[in-house]
Parts: C-alpha cells; sequence; structure tokens
C-alpha cells in the first residue's frame, strides 16, 4: 500500500545498460516482448513531438494541487534516471516547470513521467527535457502536503516500483519490472531482430496475409470471399 | 509487476471480523483513516442505489473483451470475499452478468468491483448482488486470453494485492492493506466516535467555524469581512 | 448516404411479434444472438431504473440543437413503433419533453432513443414513456433547419434503417435489421433455453469451469496453479 | 475578477416568492423565459432520483481539494438561501458530507450546488438534502487555502452572483440574475399557463405540426415527403 | 447491418479525379458542399501535422483489441484507395504500426483512418504515410476474431460504404458517397470560386458585416447597439 | 446575467503597454501573480506549437453551431484586441476559418480564444494567426440565432469583461481584469525578476530543497527518510 511522507534514499536500480537497451526498442516492442502488460494509459502524451526517454525510476506519489515531493524527489536522482509520479486524486495542475526541470537536468533526470499537468512547454521543448503528461496547464501548485518518494506508485494506471525500467516515446509509456529487465530485453531484441526482412517483404509487396501464413486460420475461421 | 497466466491459491486474507467493521464505518470514514489513499477513481459507481459491500480481496487480472479469468476466479472465491478486478487496457465491455452472479454468491462472494463494464444490471439488482463498474454494457466477452488471479493489480488506480480488504458504498471503493486493517479500524472508528455529538451540535445550530476552531486560523490566512 | 430534408412515408416494419419476442429476451440475449454486432454505445442510458422498451424503427436525423424534425416523425409513428434519432454533430441539448412524449405516447410510440439531451425527465419518469438518451439537460432547442425521417441512420454508433427492431433496456440498446430479425430471433431464443438448467447449477455451486469444460483449454493455454 | 480571501456579508438577496415561484415552474420553463442562457453544464446531476431545490445564492469560490470555506459559508446562510460553490481548477473530491449537511440544513440552507464532488450521499439521501454536483466521491479534503463567500463565481460554465435566484431539479440548475427575476417569472407562467390546453390536445392525437402551424414553414425550407 | 467474415472483392469504387479534386479542396469546403453532413467525429486527429488525404474507401470492420482484419484488407487495396476502419466496441489499442503500412503503402493505400488507436507514430511520420485515429497507443493487438472487408461501415459516427470518396486533412475526415461524389465537386467547386476575391476584401478592411449584407438580417433579428 | 442581442462599442480597454509586459511574462507567471485565478480551463489549447499572444478583450456570446455574432464581434475590433468568445451549450463545431481570420487580422486583431472549434487550421498557421480553442472540426456553422458582443461572458470556466487583458500561449490561457492589470504585472514583474538567479543555482546543482529552505518544514510536517 501507499505510505504517505516517506522517502526510500536505497533503491535498487535495474541495470543502466538493460534499460538503454529497452529504450532503443523503443515502447511498443519492449510492451510486446512483456506480454502486452505494463503500459501507462494513452492519455499520457509527450508534451513535444520527437520526444524518447528512458531510465530508472525514482518514483513519486503527490498530492492533488501540490508538487513538494518533486523537489524532494530531485535530492534522489542519479544519472540515468527517471522520474515517475502518480497522485492520489485526478488533477491537471500544472505541477513542473523550467526551474524544476533545470534541477532534475542538472541531477541527470533523463525525463519526468506524470499523471497530472505540467507547464513552461515551451521552455522545456527549448531544453528538449522530455515529459510525458495528461495534461498542459499554467495552473500552480502549493506546497503544503507529504507524499513519498520511491514507493511503489500507481501511475496512469500501471504499477511502477522503484529502480524499474522506464521507457517512454512518441508511442506511449511502458513500465518494466527491475527483476525481469534483462529477460524482457532478450524477448524484445527477439523479436526486433527479423523486423527488416518483414519489412522488405512487405514493401516488395508480399502480403501479410502469405508472410504470416494467415490464409488457413482465417478460412478454418470462417472468412468468406464474395466477388 | 503482472504475472500472466498464474492463479494463486493460497493467499493471506485479512481477518473477517476487521473487514466487517471497516465494512460498517463506510468509505468515506476509512479513506480519511488510512491518510487519503487508497480510494478507487469515482468513475467506478453502483449499479444499484443503495449498494453497500465489504470482504476480503480476491483479485482477478482481465484482458480486454476477455472474461475467462472470472470463472476461473470463481473456484478462488471463498465465503465473505469481494471480488476486485483490473484490465489491461480501458474497456467497457459486460464482463459479468447473472450467470456469474449466481455462481459468485453461490461461492460467497459479496459482490464485484471491475475496472469494465456489466450487464443483466436489472436482475443483478434484484438478486441484491453489489457491482461497482465503470461502465454498463450488454457488450459480450470472449474466452480467449489467459490473465491471472490473486495477483497485485491495478483497479481505478488502486492498487489492491489478494487478501486486502475492500470497502464499497454509494460513495465510492477504497481498499485497504490486509496489513494495515487492524490499524486503520482503530483510527477509523476513533474518527467516527465523536460524530454523533458534533452532528448533535451542527444540528443545533452551532457553526463548524466555532466547534472546529476555525476563526483564528482564518484571520490568520487573511480572511477579511466586508459588510 | 444522408439526404436531408426527406420523409419516408412508406417503410417496411420488420413484424411486431417478432419484435415483441426480441424484446422479452433483452438486449445481452439479442446482441449475442447477432454475433456481436448492432449495439450502441454504453453512453446511452435509460432515464429511469426499470425502463424497458422495443419496437420497430422509425428514424429520425436531427440537425444539432433543433429539434424540428421529432415533430415532422411524430406523424409518421404507428403503433409499436420506437423512434430513433441521430445528430448531425455532438449535441447534449435537451430536444424531447413531456409534450412531445404526450404526442408521440397518443401516436402509439414505445420509446425514444436519442444520441442527445433530454429534459423533462420527472414527468416522462410518473408518464412512465422510456428514454434512453446521452444526457439529461433543460436546455431548449429551436426550429429552423431540416434533417430527414425515415433514411438510415448511425446513432450513438449503430447504422439504424426504418423499420428495424429495436430493442433497449437497463444493459443498452441494440438494433435487429428487419431482415435478420427471425433468423436473430431463432438464434436467442435457442441461447436463452437452457439458462434456467443453467442458473439452477452454478446455484447448487457447480463451477463454470467444469459446467463449459473450460479446465482443459486453460491448461493448453498454460495456466499454471501456484499453492 | 475574483477576489480571494473575502466574505461578503451583506448581499442583495432576490425576493423569497418570485425564487419560490420560479423554482415551482422548473428549470426548463426558466431557463426557456431567459432567452435560453443561465443553464449550468449538464453535468451537474442530483445525487438521488426527485431531487428539487430553489433558493437565492450564497455563492463560494473553493481551492481544488479545500473545503475550507464551505465551513465559512455557512455562517453567511439565511434560511431560503441555497449555496453554490465553484472551484479554481476542475477536482471531483468530495469536499461536502453529512456534517457540513447538517450544519447547512440547521441554518435553513435548501440545498447545495457544487461543481466537485460530494460524499455520504446515502445520509444525505435520507435527510432529504438535495446536492447537484459533477461526482460522488469518498475523497475527503483539506482546511488550508482561503477562497472567497459572496463574490461572483462561475460554476459548471455559468456566473453566478450572490443573491441570484438557483433554481435545481432532474433536468438541471439554472441561474437566475436578481435583478431579471421578477420580469423571468412573468415570462416563465405566461409560457406555462397554455401548457395544459397544448398536453391536452397532444394526449388526443392533434399533431405539433398542426397545432404548431408548422406545415407551411416546413414545405418552404424545402422538405419532401416520400411514398 | 453488418455482416461478419466476409470480404467483398468486386466493390464500385468513385470515380480516381473526382476524388482527387475532392481532396484538393479539403473537408470544410467538401463538408459543406454536401450540406453539412458526412462528418466524422472531431475527437479524430492526424498523428502528425500537415498530414492530407484522399481516395477511394476500402471499408473495414474490426473486433476490439484485433487486428486480423487489416492484414485481410490489405490485399483488396488498389492504387489510390484510402482505408478506412470501425470497430464494434470502443477501444484505443494499437492496431497499426510501420509493417502493415510498409505493406498498406506498396498496395497503393493513400492513408488510413481507424476508430481506434495506432503505434510507431515516429516511423509513420518518416514514411509520411498519414493516419488519422482516435489514440495512439503501443498497446498491441491480437488476431483471432474475424470482422470483415468492404461492406458498410460506421467510422467515429459516420457511415461509410465502400467505394465512397474519403478527404481528411488538419480539420478532419469527411465521406462522400461515390454516387454523390460528381455533384458534390461541383458544389464544392463552385464554393471554392469566389473565396479568393472574398479574402482580398476582408483582407483589405471590408467588413463580413457589409460583403454578406448582414446588418438588416441582424436588424430585424433584433440586435442592439449600444454606446 | 447574459444580455442577449446587444453589441457595447464603447468598452474600457486596459492599458495596451501593460498588457504587451503581461503578454511577455507568460501565463504560468501572470496566473501566479494573480492568486491562482483567472485561468481557462487546461482543454483550451493552441492550433499549433509556439502560438502566444495578448491583447485587450472583445468578448463574444455565441449561440450552438452559430457564428452569426463572429461577424458582428470583427466591427468592434481595434488593434491590439483579441477576440474571446463563449457558446451557450457545449459544442465543437468549426465556427471560424480562414476568411473570418483574415477579416479579424485585417482589423488588427491579435488572436482568437474560442470555447468550441476552428477550421483551416493548416491556413491560419501558415497566416501565424493564433487560436486557442476546445476541438478543431470542418464542421460548419449556421447564421441564424443572436448572441452578444462586450458583454461579461464565461469562456472555459472564466469569467472574461470587455477591455480584460488576455494572455495566452503553450501552457493556456489567463484573463486579468483591466483594473488589476498594473498590480498583477507589478507583482508577476516581481515574480520574474530572480527567476535567472534561481535556474542558475539549480543548474549549478543546488537543491530546492536548499535554495527554498524546505528542510525543516518538511520535518515539521512528518518527512522520514529511511535508509
Amino acid at each position: 500500500m501507499f505510505e504517505l511522507g516517506v522517502v526510500y534514499r536505497n533503491i535498487q536500480r535495474a541495470d543502466g545498460d538493460v534499460a538503454a537497451k529497452l529504450g532503443t526498442l523503443g515502447t511498443a516492442t519492449v510492451h510486446e516482448a512483456m506480454g502486452r502488460v505494463g503500459l501507462l494509459k494513452p492519455y499520457m502524451r509527450p508534451i513535444y513531438a520527437g520526444a524518447r526517454a528512458h531510465g530508472t525510476a525514482v518514483t513519486v506519489l503527490l498530492q492533488p494541487g501540490d508538487n513538494w515531493m518533486l523537489h524532494v524527489a530531485a535530492e534522489q536522482i542519479q544519472p540515468g534516471d527517471i522520474v515517475i509520479a502518480g497522485v492520489t486524486a485526478d488533477c491537471t495542475d500544472g505541477y513542473f516547470g523550467d526551474l524544476l526541470a533545470t534541477s532534475f537536468k542538472a541531477r541527470g533526470a533523463q525525463g519526468l513521467i506524470i499523471d497530472a499537468g505540467v507547464r513552461d512547454v515551451s521552455v522545456l521543448t527549448e531544453m528538449q527535457f522530455p515529459v510525458w503528461s495528461k495534461a498542459i496547464s499554467a495552473k500552480g501548485t502549493v506546497k503544503a502536503t507529504l507524499g513519498s518518494v520511491n514507493i511503489p506508485v500507481v501511475c496512469a494506471g500501471a504499477l511502477v516500483n522503484p529502480g524499474d525500467v522506464v521507457v517512454a516515446d512518441e508511442d506511449g509509456v511502458v513500465v518494466v519490472p527491475a527483476a525481469s529487465a534483462q529477460k524482457v530485453l532478450d524477448k524484445a531484441a527477439a523479436r526486433e531482430a527479423n523486423e527488416g526482412e518483414k519489412r522488405a517483404k512487405l514493401a516488395s509487396g508480399v502480403l501479410g496475409l502469405d508472410m504470416y501464413s494467415m490464409r488457413e486460420p482465417l478460412r478454418q475461421a470462417g472468412l468468406r470471399y464474395i466477388d
């Protein structure tokens, strides 16, 4: 469950190389390799086109309209981390702007995933500090109520444990448990391996119907062609 | 994280008496006693007026449009349990109807919490089998892809572990971790204890401003009265 | 496609007895018998608990914020019809209230399905004139722009042709093409036939896992039980 | 604009008799009489079936997740008032429950209109204290930040000044400016006057097409009948 | 109604030149020329800025979370076609990615309109393969249940018949029935003809009030100017 | 309240220099300086990346699906104004396109804020005429029902009086009452003054925890660090 008012300083981070390789493969491939779980809801969108990020999770539980714990989280960031924040109630306020982004970047953060709003998006875009959020809003927040840092949190419908691998790109955000990261990477890499060959075949006009041998199963499922 | 294709048969259930007492106190009181966490999103609504339920959680992870695992879950239900189900993607299909309700009831289930749709709601209402869902829909589901039973699941934004106490009423649904159930009950009961006295005072015309001694903090916060 | 400014007076209505029998079976059973198509989106909700209706479709295409064509449609209603209305753009205005309901009822209408708002719901409830709508709103409408009556319309995502059977209850609304009504009825009735027996078995504690012989397919799909 | 941290104690209330008569006419009639303005958005729904209320507005500006000003507002309530509250950001938290309702009722409040959430709805229903809200949620609120009482507020898209007439029923909520209340009442009453006669005609089978002389304007607009 | 499990191979395509000319005129002009019908709901958005496409419709009916029929549809694509897909229930999964896009492109498809989600949007953007969708999501789909190809489908609230002209740009997506395409083109072209002149006048400071002779109708409608 | 059918020709505009300076500071800073009020709901988004605008408000009250009053408003625009429009009911139609934009620009308008839809967004983007809207839609509108110009309007949840300062950028839209504009500017400028220094500190690795002296208040609030 959610403990309030605690900061875990020593977390077990997934291997950085594994995280980097998963990042290169992208969310769609990683999510497939995980068995189609671990994806955040698709309302989470990057604040600028072309955003991509990956890292090990520093998790934050925020109170609605209160960004105090993002300042607390900043101290826990290590190079290669990505901050991922859930909120105890639906909120679209702008929790994060250019000053916090400057601080996070200085600490080595690779980006922010937040189930709420952000602001200063034109500056964040210039800085190329990638953020995935559910809203963009100039609405400011207070610093009054404690949440927690580095406890398990639910962000946009997905459970995240501190140290998990987070991969984010234009297709969304996926969370890979630290303990499964290597195994998921192996599957994802295998999946990716023959994509180039498939693409070439399809580009030459071969149909997926033939390449994937779908005609017989379709016939068995009862598909009828009518001229 | 989410394991697919597994059913845990031996789960540690919270104490049934504690669950019953938490159920009597209701979601608002329990949620306050927990420090204002553990609540499912407010889109989860009971299918009929006056619905109330509590129990120990049998958790289910469902695939979109597929209710196979609800049948698997039925076997794991013990009297006093409440079934709580998350889905790996947004879905409003009608996963649950009168036949499954008959089966769940026969097994001793106290109700269902499902982050998706249900159907046969007029029969469920007659049966007084309480369900909290995000939709009502006649859309049927298939039985083709595995999910899991009794793993940790995210349901409507809240993390639920098998055996946790679930309390549901017209105000919503709250999840109390099994390990904290007694402590939360103590706090909730204390909170409840002096509600009657407060209510009597307010009914007699005493203002919350005075009863809660708010006038001075309001003045210090800068509140001005203008005639 | 949508013709504007036309009223088709002679439509081919589905058989009234077939419509009545489909109405008795209810939306979930009918929708399953159709192969799980024909359902309106689940945001369509009855305005009062316990609402049920069925009939042959008089279709209406409305303009946003304009209920003129509902008056035109009234004349086309025959006893046993149900009016079903789509709108050319999203709109939640209250197109229909107690006066139109009085008129529709006098003409023999069984109810209204409208992809927009209605008002006077307390009077409609007293009258027990059932309506399924996407909103309740006191907002009135004008009578300025032509739509059409008895052309094919899209209502809440479903295609409806004039004369089709419409079945509506607390689970939603389903449309059965006139030409398929008898065939769908046969399938739905067959489906319903052994429900009582199934219900009795489940009530006695038999599991769906056994009644539906699911254990072997689950095993083959890889389901593992962990003690 | 919105002043923060102020409470206006002396407000000009609309005439109570006028408010009562507008309340009897209901939201749809009043809203039409106003020229189809003044309506709150239709997401504002009563917490129980059959809810109706009217009164003179005590306005409240709330901060997100903070119900402090509802306690401040309680003192400003006079018999016949209705409390209407806007929030500075979208929020579904449960700002109001049975204790505040007891206090409001003791002060003579006729109900609450709140662009946020409420809780304890089963008790509020027993008390028959009517509330129109955008959500029902057990989520509690803090008492930390000032808003205001009896300033102009925006609630669910409508501007409300303190002392305005508020009419609420199952069709929604409408605000009538105090200065226009008598004039709106006159129009609304005139509108209502001949409703009974119209209803009788329509019930006897007369069509709106004829009663409202629509056939000629429809013909001029180009309506074609096809046999 | 919707037939399941069928593929119509011989469809009557609208004239390609007409489709091309309609594509040049754009959705707003075409939609006006149709009498303001035929538009898909505005939640359908292009996946990249500047996307434009037009073509003759190959229609697809998909099952939720299942993209099997997109592979079946690929074989039916002829150069100049555009694929347009509805789903039997709300779904935001990523049905379509870079491999299918490669295949569709090789077949001569001009784009995809899908009432669901897509993925690999950064690659689709590089390929400049335009897609209009209701979501972007990395969530993958299965290949298990039959839908249909080249039957009438409802996509985002609009009815589409195979062979219809589809025009899509940054303002949305409009469907022109094949039988009306030439007539709509004529009207749209006439409408477009004097746009340049109007634009020049307005740019020189002439008011629409004068250019469109609105002052008198506004006065008759009762508009009052107050100094 | 909302008067219908009136145009106020002489409005008191806020000082243009003050508006310009507020525009430079941006919505987040201005909104903070106002005490966190005055912000439109975050569903209002610019139609192209990088959009920024500021000006004095010409207000418009529109009827749903009817853009007549935008033509009336055009005449009231003076150089430096920004047009801001509310609608009497939810509507996503495309009220505004390239012709109106040409006219508005010729009159000196700095942009448009509209709680509805717009179209011709590719041309508006080329023209660099900035618009903030709740939707993009090719759906056209009629010119049939009066609204008003330069009365107080509610736009996306915010009250706007004619002549108020409107500031809009990628973070949203904020309204500053004309009477408070100078005071808000002073506060906003003060707030901005030491941002550069703060940014430099944070960039050098200083933590907000230290720069803002948060450690002690966090400790007092009960924050615990766990190793």
